[in-house]
């Protein structure tokens, strides 16, 4: 089986939906900012998810599309309100809706994806679909949740990995988590399953999002599309500062306290402060608590008996693993 | 029938759901917010609608509280984030949430609340949930466009009534309108007492918020809450402003189009604009439309044949109407 081409496959059928879901052309400043940034492209993780999910219990891919296009518009909405709280200049390579545009029309156009993201869903024909959108609310008000405590953090002088690794699991996690077990759900998958793939999603998301701390670190800038080292830059509390703040002594540690005090460093210091990850054992524990993550997501897989679906499920946790960007 | 206890009752009713809903206290910078928005009272309008449209159908209101209540948190979703948009800086009376806190807590506050108001909806105990959601979805979507438009034609020098009246309808008339339907879905109401709530709620949307462009000309400065002629001063294209200018002639028309070449008007100038507002029949000519309004929405109770519900809707309507505030 050719995992990629299956991934290509879904991604496809995302972006077809997607592209033809919004038919009104005004008020010209909502739905333009709204279909830019739906046809940004991106990993299309949360909806190709859904659809795994869907087919791994033995349901067909057509009845998990609305959801599945659902969660992206919604995945949409939180980047768009993000970047404006985060003052992103640019995405995937293109202008921020904020900075192309403005703050206000980034607002609402978040908004009204959103609102969007939900028609889609409610378009799902299922006889779960209070089930489904309560499932989907709750992770709404999550994500809510995490990008609160990620702004918070900002601010704190001390923040402890445990706190982070919560804040990663509601900002990320849970979505990822959703999109399984909405899709489960919509296959008519067992309990068991549900719980599963379920679980699945919560490991492989908060796996991805401490990968992205480390692609900081160690990616091919040009691969990964953004400056690499910028999190050290602007002193961001990754999983890698955290944790070599916890370990690193004398001088070292006198470092990194400065680059929280004063929240970031010059560009020039970059590399020491890579050094610092490294010799701390950050890196490593960072790689270890993605490999973890990865290995204990692919034993929920198990409640799939080695099924095709199942194969590709454990592809797909490896593909966004090794990934470069 | 004592109307108006009825209708505090109602308004009790909801504001002890909304004072317990949210039981979570952190983070701190997205539930303190939303909190304080909930807790700011308001007139209630869209809840209180919801409970007497399912009451008027034969329902039980105690089935329709969990939507309705999540109809006020969407309004007040939509006040977080209009007033960011608007840079007003106070509502009933206390700071809006972007001046007590910050624009990206009010962004924040604000898209969790319309977390909370699915979460809120999605308790109804129905077998319409599905339609209901698709019915209250359509509505999020709308007040965004409404919302949209209102932004756009603040930058054109050129409005029409009819586009005014099309952006006040998506923007206030169809939430209304929603409430009614939810409303009478939820009391299990006949397709054609659907239809007729909805088409109430329409118009008497319509015309409260022509009421509030007329309350800023005509209104006691202290029970209104804010400033008389603020709309004015800021040359806003309101229903008055609009009328006046296509029938205006000479000086008075110079001054009008001066107003919105301008974007506003000098204070002093206020007491000049609001006599020509009357003397071309502008002022008569919105309590003609508001009049009318409320007219056909009373017309579209004759479908509940007298009944007590019937009434406090058509007392409703009159109290909405006769408002100083």
């Amino acid at each position: 089986m050719d995992f990629l081409q299956r991934y290509k496959d879904y991604c496809a059928l995302v972006d077809e939906y997607l592209s033809t879901f919004i038919k009104r052309t005004i008020p010209k400043t909502l739905y333009e900012p709204a279909k830019y940034i739906l046809a940004a492209g991106g990993k299309r993780i949360r909806p190709v998810l859904v659809l795994c999910a869907c087919e791994a219990v033995g349901g067909k891919k057509e009845d998990a599309l609305d959801a599945a296009s659902g969660l992206e518009i919604l995945h949409n909405f939180t980047l768009v309100h993000d970047d404006i709280m985060d003052h992103a200049a640019s995405r995937r390579g293109r202008m921020t809706v904020h900075t192309k545009w403005d703050s206000n029309v980034a607002i609402l156009a978040g908004d009204v994806l959103l609102g969007l993201a939900y028609r889609a869903l409610l378009q799902s024909n299922t006889t779960s679909i209070q089930e489904v959108s309560r499932i989907f609310t709750e992770g709404v008000i999550e994500v809510c949740e995490g990008q609160a405590y990620d702004k918070e953090f900002e601010l704190r002088k001390r923040v402890s990995l445990d706190e982070y690794l919560l804040m990663i699991r509601k900002k990320t996690g849970t979505m990822v988590a959703v999109a399984m077990e909405v899709g489960a759900i919509l296959g008519n998958g067992s309990s068991g399953e549900r719980a599963a793939l379920q679980s699945y999603g919560e490991l492989v998301g908060e796996a991805f999002q401490v990968q992205d701390d480390l692609l900081d670190v160690i990616a091919d800038e040009k691969q990964f599309g953004k400056t690499i080292g910028g999190d050290i830059v602007e002193g961001k509390k990754t999983f890698l500062l955290i944790t070599a703040l916890q370990r690193a002594k004398g001088e070292e540690k006198r470092l990194l306290q400065k680059i929280v005090q004063e929240g970031g460093v010059a560009k020039g210091k970059v590399d020491r402060v890579r050094r610092i990850f490294v010799a701390t054992g950050a890196v490593e524990a960072a790689e270890v608590q993605i490999a973890n993550d990865i290995a204990k997501a692919k034993e929920q897989l198990n409640i799939l008996k080695g099924s095709e679906s199942a194969q590709m499920l454990s592809w797909f946790a490896d593909m966004l693993l090794s990934r470069k960007s």
